[in-house]
């Protein structure tokens, strides 16, 4: 530390950089060499750092951004701030997985994962927990009894050469300075950040050794990233990044303003996961898993197009492969196996029985005549937030059963006083605020039915410059 | 602590102001509101934020700014975060202080708060230890045996009431909230900032309860705001803040790019100030204590103008009642009557007694003819740190005897092999990398010898449309 060698050149004069100097660069808008960069996640794994140090760093990362080179640096090393995952290697090429920006609703993965696994790919998928308004697929998977998100690298070895795809917590030892960046970037106001975004997720993503990944980024009023214009600027830093630290990346760009699927809530999600595996389920739902699927599909050339390979996901929720691969996960993963039968081949009673039911359900209904333009997902994510089903802090526990279930769909006609959700509570009822938050999410207008677009807007592919020379092929 | 809350305004919707929620307002560069402003300040008092968001705010605010409102609020805010002092009502308008934004060899507390005192005024000096380039003024006086710079506000009173002034360390209670922002602006390339500098310096004054205040604001390579340009933006923030507050404040210019004085390190930054009390001692060190003296004077209504008022300064050193002072007070902050008649009283030898002599003394050698252009304070300062004189850390140990002495002033013909400084060490002795940089510092050119200009190069006066209207008189 080199106190007010902040305000005289001439003072520092050190070889080794110091933080002080690291942030007074980036402060001013200078590119951050990578021996600045290294230094920097380095000294906060280590825990070298004040937190005001790493708090300031992020601010003015946040406001004075950095260049490609600064961003590739910083996944870099935050990659490698741990250990790396290493897999056999007759898997090369078929180590695949997703990443999404965080959606209300976005229960993908539950489904991508076992078909993917069924179309012969393995996927070591690394999830969060939920914090803020947005589930986390892990809080999902909890609301199955008996179900283990903790895994070491070695029993995720395990688990992917028997069943082919695990959903997992981020174990202590991979990439150890996104876990304080994250956690810092989240009380400082700076999460919406292109290169610290591009350095958290794909930081995880190079630590765990993959072939291919496919990025679900959210548009739209419920995403981090809401514009198209903000989501195309990380979508591009994480496709650029991504390729040129050898992971074939591509990225797709879907909705986020009304729910994914028409079930919001932890276990709820669950048994609509369910519903897509059996082949059922939301159209939107089963459109963004064949499409993520499909593509990956052909990034590793399990496919020749995406289509394709969107076919072969599809069939394998038709045919029964996928709720095998997810029956085979669960029980991998600590799920009793008569558990996991009941849930994955039982009535939805049965499946009811497993996941446990809310103590109050409520609907709400219609205000007015017409047609639904909209249902906001910020609004419904909010009041079940509120109502249990997600966290203000790390550690808290959550209600799995607190969700809740759309009965009309965007596009649909609904007559006033006609119920167009139900609410599922546990402790708590309610309120009149919450009621009132819950009604400005049903946006109903007084004209002819429309049918809404797809949930898919687009697909970014890397540039070809940016891919790297394979010496070995 | 509301996530991603900083991503979409709807989420938001408590009405107390929320931590995330202010960050994010100053990122985005719009002005805070008082209340906010309050809200971070009694946060950071209270322990309730993490050092991160302390940091990430910090920077922000070094980045965004201010407007002058905000400082306003952000200094009023701090001043009222511990105790403010209260003083008899016949002391009403004789409450005076100085503060200087730091400069290499600047003793000039040690002369000025005597001599003010000399003349009727009461100067409850806060003062700082060093820590960066910059001497601080409490290490100078305790280079000095038995002086006791932790003083209660009751103790304060009572050595004000007896002697006129005293010079003692911001106690616990005064403005806990700039404790730990300034703590965390240090290691955050934060110092440098107009409002967070202005909210540091006057939270102290206004809590002093001062009635006038001078700024010695300091332009030039050894300053903290090095240009005039930038040095007059903080100057104009602390004399706008400190007028509407209370506090009639004037700022004056003083070049900082040689050092005051000749001699720099505590001891014997000591010994120069009793030169000064004496009556002699530099003529830059005498000029900066009577001006700043005599514009305080002149701002109480004590002298008829900045002259007169220096006059009477320039008096109090010369007849000896200043000393007088300064003997006074150091008996009253525990120094022993016997070592403070030595130290005030006494020859060069015996004061040298008292404070302690340098194990090794090397003096460093002209490199070739000609006329002494500058002698720049940086290059001399980061030696004498390095030395063992300053500090790096908070709590540090320094070495009182460290120091420094020029043989020769701005202006001055030099001839090659002539001594042109002397350096005091204790336990390192002089590198050569250290006497490189030593020799740095001193700018011969072979130019006819000049007449280097006055120290204090102008003078800020508050707006009258700032002045407070008083009610009560």
């Amino acid at each position: 530390m080199q106190p007010y060698g902040a305000m005289d050149p001439n003072v520092s004069s050190s070889s080794r950089p110091s933080m002080l100097d690291i942030i007074q660069k980036k402060r001013d808008g200078k590119k951050l060499q990578e021996e600045e960069i290294g230094y920097f996640v380095k000294a906060v794994t280590q825990g070298e750092l004040r937190d005001a140090q790493i708090g300031a760093m992020l601010m003015a990362t946040w406001l004075k951004g950095m260049e490609p080179e600064e961003t590739l640096a910083l996944t870099r090393e935050m990659a490698t701030s741990g250990r790396v995952l290493k897999w056999p290697e007759k898997w090369r090429g078929l180590l695949v997985d997703k990443h999404s920006t965080g959606g209300v609703g976005d229960k993908v993965s539950l489904p991508l994962a076992p078909a993917l696994a069924a179309c012969g790919c393995k996927v070591p998928m690394i999830s969060g927990r939920g914090l803020g308004h947005t589930g986390g697929t892990l809080d999902k998977l909890e609301s199955i009894p008996g179900f283990r998100v903790s895994q070491s690298p070695e029993q995720m070895k395990k688990i992917l050469q028997k069943v082919g795809c695990c959903i997992v917590e981020q174990s202590q030892e991979l990439v150890p300075a996104d876990k304080i960046l994250y956690a810092l970037r989240d009380v400082t106001a700076t999460v919406d950040s292109v290169p610290l975004a591009t350095g958290s997720i794909l930081s995880k993503k190079v630590a765990e050794n993959l072939s291919a990944l496919v990025l679900d980024v959210k548009i739209g009023n419920g995403a981090v990233f809401p514009t198209l214009e903000s989501a195309q600027q990380l979508a591009e830093s994480l496709v650029s990044v991504g390729t040129q630290l050898g992971i074939n990346t591509v990225a797709i760009f879907s909705k986020m303003d009304s729910p994914l699927g028409r079930r919001v809530g932890n276990s709820l999600e669950v048994l609509e996961s369910l519903e897509c595996l059996d082949g059922g389920g939301p159209t939107d739902l089963r459109e963004l898993v064949t499409t993520l699927g499909g593509t990956l599909l052909w990034q590793c050339g399990r496919a020749p197009s995406v289509s394709q390979g969107s076919a072969r996901i599809a069939k394998a929720l038709d045919d029964g492969s996928a709720l095998g691969a997810f029956r085979a996960m669960l029980q991998a993963q600590g799920v009793d196996a008569n558990t996991a039968k009941a849930l994955c081949h039982g009535t939805e009673e049965q499946r009811l029985q497993v996941l446990g039911s809310p103590r109050v359900q409520t609907a709400l209904v219609a205000h007015c005549d017409g047609t639904v333009h909209q249902i906001l997902a910020m609004p419904i994510a909010q009041v079940l937030h509120a109502l249990g089903a997600g966290r203000t802090k790390e550690g808290q526990r959550i209600q799995h059963q607190v969700g809740a279930e759309l009965l009309v769909s965007v596009g649909e006609r609904v007559r006033k006083g006609m119920p167009w959700i139900w609410i599922h509570c546990v402790s708590l009822e309610l309120s009149d605020a919450n009621r009132s938050t819950l009604q400005s999410a049903l946006i109903i207008k007084d004209t002819e039915p429309f049918v809404p677009g797809p949930k898919v807007v687009k697909t970014l592919l890397p540039k070809v410059s940016e891919v790297p020379r394979k010496t070995d092929t």
